[in-house]
């Protein structure tokens, strides 16, 4: 008699938003960068995605994948990579402790869903695959370390190897040709630098540009200053921005933070034809924390962008006044600071005419901090016949 | 008996809009650049400054400049550095033929005119120190080449020295400690290439960013990608446009203008703070350059931005209806299509956002062609008794 039982775990992944920023691929199938890269994890609570992985006898002959209640296509090949590996380390399992039920083969139902509007452009394919391989990873029952699953992620969404992380990741570029070494690691945990905070900025819908997957290839392929990123530049700001971590140097930290988003849209902008993603609120953005640090006298706040005009601006738990605390006041009015203990600051220091861009363009502020990496919850998503759970 | 005699010259000299683009000093006080430049020169029938020079031992004891009315200091170094420099050549004229009268030692009245707004950000510094050597020049009879004068003119303002051409300019950085070699000479004059057009958008008036002159130096300093630009991209640059030029290849001159413009402007976004000099006017306007390539297949068109937000388009006149026709049904309503005789051409292919953003953002467009260099003219803004002509 063949087994019925549906089997299944679920959990939740966070968002990582990179401050030495990933852009190049030298192996676009097996996802390997052109340079090593450094995230900090964002709160759960605030950003992630929760994901049940399911699998029967019962479920047909296909695998399959709900995300937000759409059906998603898992035929590509980076999905099937990532079903094929965690399938082939069960497989392992199971032929080493004949005990072991044999679900390796069985067809997975894979339902996701995230708390954030998946069109704001805020990383969430980096916590969708996270979530998709720890979910598929605690069904299967695998020992495999975060270290090992990242690079399973990663060939999923290069930038989702870092959520599988709490705090302060690395994703370590590697030389391997199989990506054997291409690995997250954790720098320290969100307790070694609690206090890190993060106000992001959504920006109205625009057009959607190109695709960080088309445009980072473009990059490699006809920018002339792109090799001089990857291979000198990208190598100082890692070491810098570890050891920043590692001494909790907000000011470097930040400093690196910034120059590096700019670097790396400054290769966006001399790929030929030209990618931008910044556009007139970012550079207001920009201005304001560049108004903030002034006031201040000292790096207290750190701009940087994706593949999208949204701002990510950090700073620390106690500048929260001198920064969140003048957005605050500056641009009262968005949806999203209810939810802040921020007291609203004096923002005369403030460009008018940047606050002006900024009120226009910005459609929500959502603040947040560190957090921690992905966490196994009862939570489930597919209900005991193996449907999806209405919502 | 005192000679009161009031000696006098004009001159017209015109505005040049770089291909490849100059950016960086390594000797900020001679003005000499970290990489040689290529520039077409402009018409003067719709961009260039009048000048003239006058001097007579009846203007009291100061050297004095005029510049659309409005008295300029000429203290500053640059400034100086000119009337030193002329004056130097003059009084070893005067030296090695007495008959010559001793007219260096005078002060120097000049009057200047330019008949376009100086605040558009249409490079009017180069046009105005290379009418000023100019003038001076015929004043004082010097037998000096356009490339001698260079040298002089270089000392104002960098870009200067290749306005003292017309046609299709290099301005050689050379290596000298002394500048003696940093020198402008021609590439091509008009007539080896008299087809090529040039449409400029005058973007609306933006607060005013970082000059290009505080700029460069912030550049030099804190870009880690600007010495790649200079030390390898710019060098392969020249290259491959001078080559252009000669073969009247627009398609490579196309080519390397647009990756010229991004790359200098992706290392002012690589400067910290980043310098921003493109707004989101500027990138429509790439994208409708963008779009009327598409169309046609191959590169007809190619933007270049300076050190603000205007777009200067190149074409040749065998293409105006695909480009300045498109482009004035497009933005028909716009201040300065009434002195073309292109035809208005269906725009459909242009993105309807960008043509908007255009539309909103653009106070006048500038339809005007490669041209020659100064101009020597009878027509004196001093009149005989030494005094500025009421316009």
């Amino acid at each position: 008699m063949t087994d019925q039982k549906i089997y299944q775990a679920s959990t939740t992944a966070p968002v990582n938003i990179a401050v030495v920023k990933y852009w190049g691929k030298r192996d676009p199938k097996l996802n390997l960068p052109t340079n090593s890269s450094v995230s900090v994890t964002l709160s759960q609570a605030d950003l992630r995605t929760h994901t049940t992985a399911a699998c029967s006898s019962t479920f047909g002959s296909e695998d399959s994948l709900l995300l937000n209640s759409s059906p998603q296509d898992v035929s590509g090949a980076r999905t099937q990579a990532c079903f094929r590996e965690l399938r082939s380390l069960r497989s392992a399992l199971e032929v080493s402790d004949s005990s072991l039920p044999k679900i390796s083969s069985l067809p997975l139902r894979i339902v996701s869903e995230n708390n954030f509007p998946t069109a704001a452009g805020l990383a969430s394919s980096a916590a969708g695959f996270a979530a998709l391989v720890r979910a598929i990873a605690n069904l299967y029952e695998l020992p495999a370390s975060p270290t090992e699953l990242s690079r399973i992620a990663r060939q999923g969404s290069g930038s989702a190897c870092r959520s599988l992380f709490g705090g302060y990741v690395a994703w370590q570029m590697g030389e391997k040709d199989d990506g054997s070494d291409s690995l997250a690691v954790q720098v320290a945990p969100a307790s070694h630098w609690p206090s890190m905070r993060a106000a992001i900025l959504v920006v109205s819908a625009e057009k959607k540009g190109v695709s960080s997957t088309s445009g980072m290839q473009i990059t490699v392929a006809t920018s002339k200053l792109f090799k001089r990123r990857a291979e000198v530049v990208v190598p100082e700001s890692m070491k810098l921005m570890e050891k920043a971590i590692l001494d909790k140097d907000f000011e470097t930290f930040g400093e690196v933070t910034m120059r590096e988003s700019n670097s790396f849209h400054a290769t966006c902008l001399d790929t030929f034809p030209p990618i931008f993603y910044l556009n007139d609120v970012s550079r207001a953005a920009i201005r304001v924390v560049e108004d903030i640090n002034e006031k201040a006298g000292k790096i207290v706040a750190a701009y940087t962008f994706d593949a999208g005009p949204n701002a990510v601006i950090y700073f620390e738990e106690e500048n929260a006044d001198k920064v969140a605390g003048v957005l605050k006041s500056a641009l009262g009015g968005l949806d999203g600071w209810q939810v802040s203990e921020v007291k609203e600051q004096d923002h005369s220091e403030l460009d008018a005419r940047a606050v002006q861009v900024l009120k226009d363009g910005v459609s929500r502020v959502i603040l947040t901090s560190v957090g921690e990496g992905p966490i196994k919850t009862e939570e489930s998503l597919i209900n005991a016949s193996g449907e999806p759970v209405k919502k």
